[in-house]
């Protein structure tokens, strides 16, 4: 039985080995890896178990170990690209029970691998870390030091390989054909769960024969006074006249994303609505070109900025945020920000989710682009849907 | 504007009266709730914002606070049944910072409330009370005493009120026709994706005017060798002849889940098929029967095990767990199982997922039911499909 893990030897080996560097660098013995998003890029393993405590061990040296409930260990053998041996289960019992914690499981496995008096890095800042977990597992190992290593994995995601790039320009593809069914759909006295369900459709089946995986995030698809609050999901009210509606969708293609936002109005938008549209546009475009390698974050940030200041648009918050592999429920990777304080240095390879969102007091407006630094000029959108406010009369 | 809280304010009362008394006897002064679930049940906040912090600050008077992203507080203005006084909010400096942690600003704000001395509640096992968060609350409230509450909602939510069961209902119907979808359409060739994005379409579309929510968990659909394996999510492999295919579905009725599962067998299934499909539509009518309120949860898992045994079949981890309304990644409630260990007794208004699936060394057979336990007689079967493995020539 050969593995369905989506990547060359070669590619695993190149995560591998910057990892490790970094684990070297922050003096650690082994690191603990929960975050969903982080296990599967470092050894395939593509399932819905994240609901119970399962993760990773990866030492200095050899194969990561998958550790997870039994049940799922057939599921880690067919999608990991590790030997079976690497493969670890705790039974049953474990299983959200309040006598017997799976981190009590992970301690002795941990001892037992020699790193009972090891430095032991773990994602604090993590959904599938929980509270209690770090607790079992910092009793369970009273002689070992539990290091925060959240982000470690993270940072390492950041910059994107041709390999990861050809998959994520996949979902490309995906979350052009799910906007525009969005646009086309569109209309007065449709219901918004209808229109999700045909926006679901799209992304599933995909294009060709790149079938559709599930996205991290559900459709957004608020409208009117709904699209002034950010993240409301839809229900069965018939869409209106005179409403915009904003669509914050993504196609996923193994797990990889592209998120891709546009807004569609109703009717006959007001002026004031048309110069948002239209400085949202030129915001956009000259945060594009401040995209560049060697710039910084921040860069992207205040070139928008500078043209809201412009046209008196006042804005507040990030806009924006790396995007690649990932889990629910979040498609961002939670390391930089496209916000004033942030000043990662732009690298060639890196893909964000530009969201230069405008929420305005009774409506919403998003035109958003997943872009690629590269390595001369400004960034390249890698969805290609023309940038306004779509208006259906 | 009104509230879209989906009930009633007498039904919000009865909840925040059952918590309150579950607090005294924990001898707690204040809860802070981040189980998505908890926070919607009491407070009717639905939004996909728990990716990041938010939470609900119960006391023993007054209201509910409902506590998040600045950027959310619209979103829970529009959907919590409380005044807006009581929604909170926290800067967008504080999100995915590694500066600033949001619960340095919830710590400051149960100070100003006059908890800094208090017994504070917090849900140590939570996907969204993480180890970082648990960490930076406790020191930012070095006078209180945090005390894990895990469960201590999630207990309050096991039996159903009318209201809960009307829901549970409606997503009962969504499930069947889901599941109808998916037996229809399942055939040699058919591509596991395109088939997956009909499940998801007509799962959303929903009944009538009962629209169709997102489930929390995604559909599971594994055919062959991979249904051996608990939850491995599609591709775009074509379905083939001589294969099972397990679908583990659920309908959702605004967050309220009715999971349901059958088996489809494309070709002629072997006798052992068979004798298997017997054993378990003989034990799901046995465990039914033990549904009894005034039984115990291990009273049907031993009455679907003695059937099992005189069938010579072998089976090992829980069968079940109560569901109802729920945010990803799971629709189990987290309390009580159906295992042999798990004594709790059944109340009329309890609903679970009856989950006696039989994982085989190279195949998967999964019928379930969602039931009801009554006032009198064996428990109910939400929806009505036929309980047996389905064979498409």
């Amino acid at each position: 039985m050969t593995s369905q893990a989506p990547f060359e030897t070669a590619e695993y080996d190149r995560r591998l080995v910057a990892t490790r560097r970094a684990m070297a660098e922050a003096g650690l013995d082994v690191l603990f890896v929960t975050d969903p998003s982080n296990i599967a890029w470092l050894t395939g393993y593509d399932g819905w178990s994240f609901y119970v405590h399962q993760g990773v061990i990866l030492g200095m040296e050899g194969e990561p170990v998958w550790w997870g409930r039994y049940m799922d260990m057939l599921g880690g053998r067919r999608t990991c690209w590790m030997s079976h041996e690497n493969i670890l289960g705790y039974g049953d019992h474990y299983v959200q029970s309040t006598e017997r914690h799976p981190m009590l499981h992970l301690a002795q496995e941990l001892r037992s691998r020699g790193y009972g008096r090891g430095r032991i890095g773990v994602e604090m800042e993590n959904y599938y870390y929980s509270a209690k977990a770090h607790s079992v597992l910092s009793d369970g190992l009273p002689e070992a030091s539990l290091r925060d290593a959240t982000g470690l994995v993270n940072w390492r995601r950041l910059v994107k390989s041709e390999a990861e790039i050809a998959f994520i320009r996949k979902a490309a593809r995906i979350s052009e054909k799910v906007i525009r069914t969005a646009i086309d759909r569109a209309a007065p006295g449709v219901r918004k769960s209808d229109l999700v369900a045909d926006i679901m459709h799209a992304g599933i089946t995909g294009v060709g024969e790149d079938w559709g995986d599930y996205p991290a995030i559900v459709p957004l698809t608020p409208s009117g006074l709904d699209a002034t609050a950010a993240h409301l999901t839809w229900n069965g009210t018939p869409m209106r006249k005179g409403e915009a509606t904003f669509f914050e969708l993504s196609g996923c293609y193994r797990r990889y994303h592209a998120p891709l936002c546009r807004t569609v109005f109703l009717g006959q938008p007001t002026d004031a609505m048309r110069r948002t549209e239209a400085a949202q546009i030129e915001g956009i475009a000259a945060g594009l070109d401040a995209a560049r390698a060697g710039n910084r974050t921040c860069d992207i940030f205040h070139a928008f900025m500078a043209v809201m200041a412009r046209h008196r648009i006042e804005r507040s918050g990030r806009m924006g945020y790396p995007v690649g592999l990932s889990y629910p429920p979040d498609w961002g990777e939670r390391t930089a920000s496209i916000r004033s304080e942030d000043e990662t240095v732009l690298r060639p390879g890196m893909v964000f989710h530009f969201m230069p969102a405008l929420w305005m007091e009774d409506w919403g407006l998003e035109t958003t682009e997943t872009i690629l630094i590269r390595k001369d000029g400004p960034a390249e959108a890698l969805c290609d849907v023309e940038r306004k406010l779509f208006v259906k009369g």
